[in-house]
């Protein structure tokens, strides 16, 4: 068998998310009917991770396996036209037989953008909130994010069952854009809801609720209710 | 009477523009209904001009009339309140009696986004071009619009019946940010469709169909037949 891997862009706001759930729209379900329909068979898509209703991808990869006659460059454009337009193919190459989109993934990263001005044209990108924030105070905060942890605490409630809570983040910046406060964090893996159980702690940080030297104390307490 | 004149942020994705139709979603329709809500009584909103289904604003002013006792402070949350996602109030304010939107407007400032990279995640807020761009060409032949013109070539057909064709651009600036090109004008007013065919025939420049110097030729020709 071939093994094909899809670099997507998608606009998360009309799905339920990557994984496919029966009745909903959701992307692994949408792109499978369109490989299905390219390839003449059914075919199962194997994402790099499930993300959460809402959320967009710049970069998401996937792959899947055929006994197709067709080459990338035909197949990236047959899939690519018979698309939504909230889901785009930037790339599509061959991959040797072994490759898995979720396992050898050595790297993830997300992005939270936060605005303190309301908009209506960019409201799918970017969240509002109402309260003045001390952007210093946050970014001295992410730093803490930074390195080896266990984040029970920022975990979504009973997301762990079966799941261990050590991630190994390489990179957790904030900094200010515009109007925007844009989360910037890279880690091997990422629990349920982390992303933005960060930013909500951060978010309590820069309204003065908590200082930065909380996040460290709140990692330790390894427990959801711990953190904002 | 009171004359009151609000800001807006819309995102024109799904409006037919702004001008009131019969059984079309249009941003003067929906805000006249939450007005009459607000004051209990029917109002007639004034829009500073007309906008293209799909064209989103930044700060469009308008302004309605009203004996209400509520203050600025009161009317713009409690209108804000009541609005779609899709339209924010950016400002309210009381003006003079005489003041009118549309008359009153010295200036009006579009801008034209066109990426060169497909994008399902700005989709809303870019074209798209397929064609490569020499964006250097693109910036001198806007140049040429700048200034005191009749932009009959550039206006959509059938649609200067009753409207003289003279507008003073005083801006007019092509400029390369990121994967986008972004064509920025200011003018005391605009021609029916004049900002998408200047845009299109800046493309042609930009593809080498045409030369930059093509531009004053086109508007001596007053002719819409003769631009892109």
């Amino acid at each position: 068998m071939r093994n094909f891997k899809l670099t997507l862009e998608f606009d998360g706001t009309d799905f339920f998310g990557w994984q496919k759930q029966p009745g909903l729209r959701t992307v692994q379900g949408v792109l499978e009917e369109v490989v299905r329909d390219v390839l003449g068979e059914p075919a199962k898509v194997t994402g790099c991770g499930r993300t959460d209703a809402g959320v967009h991808a710049w970069a998401y990869v996937c792959n899947f396996r055929s006994d197709t006659g067709l080459e990338p460059e035909q197949l990236g454009p047959a899939v690519s036209s018979r698309l939504p337009a909230d889901v785009i193919i930037k790339g599509t190459e061959e991959v040797p037989g072994d490759f898995h989109s979720r396992f050898d993934a050595t790297a993830r990263r997300y992005q939270y953008r936060l605005s303190t001005e309301k908009t209506a044209i960019l409201r799918r990108v970017t969240s509002y909130t109402k309260y003045g924030l001390d952007v210093a105070r946050m970014a001295a905060a992410a730093e803490f994010v930074t390195g080896k942890h266990d984040f029970t605490s920022f975990a979504a409630a009973g997301s762990l069952d079966d799941v261990s809570p050590e991630c190994r983040v390489s990179h957790a910046v904030l900094r200010k854009s515009g109007a925007e406060v844009v989360l910037d964090v890279k880690a091997d893996r990422f629990l349920h809801h982390m992303v933005r159980n960060i930013m909500g702690t951060l978010i309590e940080v820069g309204r003065g609720k908590i200082s930065s030297e909380q996040i460290p104390v709140i990692l330790c307490k390894k427990d959801r209710t711990a953190a904002g």
